[in-house]
């Protein structure tokens, strides 16, 4: 069983590196870059039958810093 | 017009963050967890219009490192 966790910061948190992704592009050359979001995303292989509240509770004790980031849990 | 470029190490490389991650659940008393992946996730808001093989560019030139790592485009 896979599930797919995608980690994004809250909109209005600073996103350093985003930007400084984004200023790179420019410096690059490359126009019509508005702006630029960085998160992470975790695959996590687990035992047939994990129990999805099981993997919403990785998520709020480790994965993720509920403070400032979001996630969306997808289970493949 | 929105595109989202899903970045992940190849098969076969070594994932420190990854097994990292899997240590930290195991000692947080999370069973059933095979394997770890961990990889970047990068929005990219672009003005409408925007060429893919333009995004592909931006990829090849400073968003993915393609010796180690393959990357994934969803246009939206």
């Amino acid at each position: 069983m896979k599930a797919i966790v995608t980690v994004m910061l809250k909109n209005g948190v600073l996103d350093p590196q985003g930007e400084a992704v984004k200023s790179a592009l420019g410096g690059l050359g490359f126009s019509g870059v508005n702006s630029v979001r960085q998160g992470k995303v975790i695959e996590l292989d687990l035992a047939e039958g994990t129990d999805p509240a099981q993997i919403d509770e990785m998520c709020n004790r480790l994965l993720v810093n509920a403070v400032i980031e979001s996630y969306q849990l997808d289970i493949a």
